[in-house]
């Protein structure tokens, strides 16, 4: 095990220790998808700036009412039967990270991999009109490693080639997909797509995951 | 010129025409910042469900405030001398965004590119301790186009490769760097790398870009 795996491990185990429950998930989704909505207002407001000042200060407010109890790190959960944990606050699929789309990931049956269907907002904008490029390559990374985990083979990513074949538009429904290839040995090969509403994939994806050792 | 560009360039003029003025930027710069914290403080809080409940409760009431005055897209400014304009709401970049950590680039004299330097928070985190790949990705797909723009030779990302090093970590200061390794014709190549705080490089990348026609 590599130096930091082993940081890894420690520091998952030590937040599964201090998880929350379920009536605390419920609540902080909500928090997250009310400063998600708050997020979509700033980058669009047109408002003047003693008003703009006038709400920041209310928001500073907020911000120490939620840090008066703090957890150490962003919480994790275990998750159904296999007792697999979750990052909660995962910065694309966790509902409980703002800044996540939130992208949910779903297993497809028999060895199909994972797909994903989700729209994203103008706060994920590159050109004008269109998905920032770097944020399709974000998402792709978390499906590629949700189908090698899901094979059960997980590791860390090691390469990730992308090839960007149109504009993806935001503002409309999207599906993601992501599926294992290929296993060689502690090397797993996953291929992923973006595909827009008009069926033509927009980015295509290839991963590589190394399995940790031991 | 493709669909997709004509689409870019008539949004971007229309932006422009109803560009934020100084003052207005400023006040959202802070807006911005103040979200920005409030996230951080979502990821960590460990408050009941009714605090959280109640905190949600008065971000909407900010929220319509905010959206009372609403701008059709996000925004945008010129820039400088040289009239260019800049997406002062992009998600790896835009200070205006409260998603964006925010990366600030600094070009680099005599053709040396474009350089960051930042420190990422566990709202950017993947595996436990370390920043998520697919974030190191966003962030050099940005500096990336940002090298081939500031060579003059601006493009559509066609494909971006990266190499994962060895685990990212988070809170700490770290080093991004692109630059133009070759042009040929309609393409760019780039090369760019995350740096850690002991010099050694985390992820490295590669990506071309193709100028568009016309």
């Amino acid at each position: 095990m590599s130096g930091a795996e082993a940081v890894m491990r420690r520091d998952f185990a030590a937040r599964e220790r201090h998880a929350p429950d379920e009536a605390q998930v419920a609540a902080l989704t909500g928090l997250a998808a009310r400063v998600r909505e708050l997020t979509e207002a700033v980058v669009h407001t047109d408002v003047d700036p003693a008003e703009a000042d006038a709400v920041a200060a209310e928001i500073a407010a907020l911000t120490a009412r939620l840090t008066a109890a703090r957890r150490e790190h962003p919480p994790v959960a275990a998750l159904g039967a296999d007792g697999r944990l979750r990052h909660l606050a995962n910065p694309v699929s966790g509902e409980l990270n703002p800044i996540a789309p939130p992208v949910l990931l779903e297993i497809v049956p028999d060895g199909g991999g994972v797909r994903a269907e989700f729209t994203l907002s103008d706060v994920y904008e590159g050109p004008p009109s269109f998905v920032h490029g770097g944020v399709s390559a974000l998402i792709l990374d978390q499906l590629l490693g949700a189908a090698a985990a899901v094979n059960g083979t997980p590791g860390m990513t090691a390469t990730l080639e992308l090839r960007y074949r149109r504009p993806t538009p935001h503002g409309v429904p999207l599906t993601a997909e992501a599926k294992v290839s290929r296993v060689d040995g502690r090397k797993t090969y996953v291929d992923a797509a973006i595909t827009g509403p008009d069926g033509k994939a927009t980015v295509q994806a290839t991963a590589m995951f190394v399995m940790p050792q031991g």
